[in-house]
């Protein structure tokens, strides 16, 4: 690892790789435990489980990936990020890639991991197992009475939260937490949307997460991973829901608190990524 | 958002948007998680899924709105702060009624996503989903044996409790956590008083948390919103109860502890809030 | 609060104001949780809640008590950095006091608040809700097997358990947590001894935390406060046994970590509590 | 404690006794957890206590030897610092062995405090029990359908996943927590993994962990504690495959983020450990 140069500086291959792992280590976390709970046998984890077990795995995604890229692991973010904070829109297609890509493969491993489990509990490969990968309108419940169209009002609020409050975690102007502890703060609210905002669509809020466990799935067996419970064609839900939420976060966080922002005389302009991160 | 000035300063619209924004994030959590535990099928929470989403949506709001408010998100707060550190009392009223404001308009979203689930929990929506958006002596209990007067006295101590701790937790002379991260030692701090201070009433512990979405409910089809399971008009309860009890908080704080730090030469007024905090 | 003094100093009566605070708050929610669950009525909470709303009091009353006194909260606490830390004798007993003191009143209110629930759940105020303020062999069990040698021998592990990594977490030459953040570390060791150390005998691990809040209930209508559910005089096994265990803990950190920790040239005396802690 | 040397430094020794320490401390929340959970009597705790009480254990483990090693706990993640971070090969077999002790000692103290409760659940001291101490594949569990292959699959996994993030947390270049709040990550991890990762093998990741409770258990009276449910010989799986996995998780580190990390003049070779953490 060595190097004989005396400064290195960032690749954009570098921060794929970096986008890559991130989201690999958070859907490790995030579909495991999905699979533990549903299809792991009695009494390993519940709801609250699956809630504090994605937060965790957005946690460490972002220490995995921060320093090279800011972690976005989320096309979503990436696109806000690029519409609202200079984030070159050249790298959101190879980011949004690497993002797709780190979660398929983690989704592979969960299969892997997990093959034992899921045969047993849902033996056709159904949708009664089809969430432990990609999300479902109410969850798959026939009862809730929430369709598509709950489950895509419900995406683009939960992604704009998501938006909204990253924003101002990550704002310096505003009050950031420092020692570098802000990815832990970011796992918290992702704990708390899947606490509050799970039940109409099992809260993608995240393109990469939702699309890349649902082509694993596929590939392994899943033949009905695109549809919903009633046979609709859903997948398109959880990516062009959370792409128009972040964007509606992000205006709203810059309209309502932003832009309000003191700026003292050596202040850079607010929320400006730094130089740093935008590598051409 | 790039400005021509070199410095800007805070103003006051600016002030009571971030109230409004702050308490926004934090109904959005605590009235959604509510909603998700109470209406949103089985199996998709329980009451720790509760305690902790609210004190998670508190570190939150704090986040959204710390930097240019200290982030009160509580009327109780405002005026205990105004009446023993000198917040404004001229600032009152504005942030009390962002604060209310900004509850009542993240009712709504709550109330507007979660239609298809409250109306096969609770067609009739009574007072059986009320509890998702305002409080309820003995959580609507008719067993407990808890009426107004236990609905009372519990949002005095427990309010008590929050302003007390708040004071200590921010106290720049006691032991403040730095790094920023009061945010979520004061989410914690909810945490910890649903845990141990919800049984009676709910723990509203904030006018705004409660009245605005209890006007949220009351605008779309709760008919009985201000009304407890007894009948009795109970929504002055957790307005009146908590300033009483953030005055008592804020007194004992500083009888048993406030006075009694040391001051070295170099420091300022204990507990005054810094002058860039008062613009007015 | 303002004074004419430019510097003030710590009196002895300002330390013990802020020890009562500090366990004042501690027991709030302590004992408030236990009500919760036990008394409170159906799906307040869990053993979990007790676990985490235990530890998030810790973390808080440290956060009361913590630059008048670095928040010992505990006699056995007290005693032990007396025997290891040179704090001095002579403020064991007033600070023991103080502790007491405020267990009790914090239990008082606790069970002022909770008389319905109370009332309701165990009209008699027998055994069946005397686990709301003090431990008991086996948490009250008469089937686990649990007599007055299993609580005793708990509690000195327990105990021993609490000050080694208390003694861990404060020793600036080891890795202590810095920011101010150590009083949250204190807190979830406190949740983790609930959850792994709580069987046997209801970790009270504390003289004040048991003994306070007993004294409450015995003058509040609980006669058998100091006797166990066998009809053993069990009062003083929660005081003696944390006694013996924080004196066991502290032993064996410094030998098997604290006197092994490298010094360097400008290293103080190894654990030693800063001048500025000890005003007699 | 005091010394009459000015300077003193570390020893093998003492880096030893810090490793059983710190191990001793994260057994003993790690069995008296699952003690507590399986054989403690109804209702105090459940699946997510035990999640929560590992991952405690492991951060409070990690403060016991912060200072003197780095906090390895793990021959595992010993043997991967050796191979990928410059650590000595030399101290790779006293560090193991003194992680191996601190397991073995605290497992029988978790023996000794719950033999009633033990006695009572389980009075033939079989593997309805053996989980307490050791692991076993699928949990112990006969429909699951995994077997020692599928934990072995597991235990490379989940170690993997474990050194993986423990490198990116721990790297300097990367986003490494600040104010020592390291060990709290990383007992987030632990969380995570017993959420997500604990199926299939009860995520053992740990030969020390995994080992010593199981010779301890062997010892006081558990006879088949080397074979598993189905009675084949276990106990070497989560002592082979945590190592094999460890090994691949820094391998991939390094591939998909270190070696992309941008270098800066002032930098050290990445990753390594500083000297002074290398006596000999």
């Amino acid at each position: 690892m060595a190097t004989t140069e005396a400064v290195k500086a960032k690749t954009l291959l570098g921060e794929c790789s970096a986008e890559l792992a991130g989201t690999f280590i958070l859907i490790l976390f995030g579909c495991g435990v999905v699979a533990q709970v549903v299809a792991g046998g009695e009494g390993l984890g519940d709801h609250d489980s699956i809630a504090w077990a994605w937060g965790i795995g957005v946690t460490l995604g972002i220490y995995v990936a921060g320093r090279m890229t800011g972690a976005h692991l989320n096309p979503a973010v990436t696109i806000a990020l690029a519409a609202f904070r200079g984030f070159s829109w050249k790298k959101v297609l190879p980011y949004s890639v690497a993002q797709l890509l780190g979660a398929f493969l983690a989704a592979l491993v969960v299969r892997w991991n997990y093959t034992e489990a899921l045969n047993k509990f849902d033996p056709g490969l159904t949708i009664k197992s089809q969430g432990v990968f990609s999300t479902l309108p109410g969850n798959g419940s026939l009862d809730l009475g929430v369709d598509m169209w709950g489950g895509f009002r419900d995406q683009i609020i939960g992604t704009a939260i998501l938006m909204f409050v990253i924003l101002a975690i990550t704002d310096l102007r505003n009050t950031a937490p420092a020692a570098n502890l802000a990815p832990f703060i970011v796992g918290l609210l992702v704990v708390g949307i899947g606490m509050a905002w799970g039940t109409n669509a099992g809260y993608a809020i995240n393109p990469a997460r939702d699309f890349g466990p649902r082509l694993a799935s596929f590939f392994t067996g899943y033949d009905g991973a695109f549809k919903d419970q009633f046979g609709d064609v859903y997948f398109w839900v959880p990516i062009v829901a959370p792409i128009i939420g972040a964007l509606v976060g992000a205006f709203l966080y810059d309209l309502l608190v932003g832009r309000n922002l003191p700026i003292a005389d050596d202040d850079e302009e607010p929320g400006r990524i730094p130089e740093e991160n935008t590598t051409a």
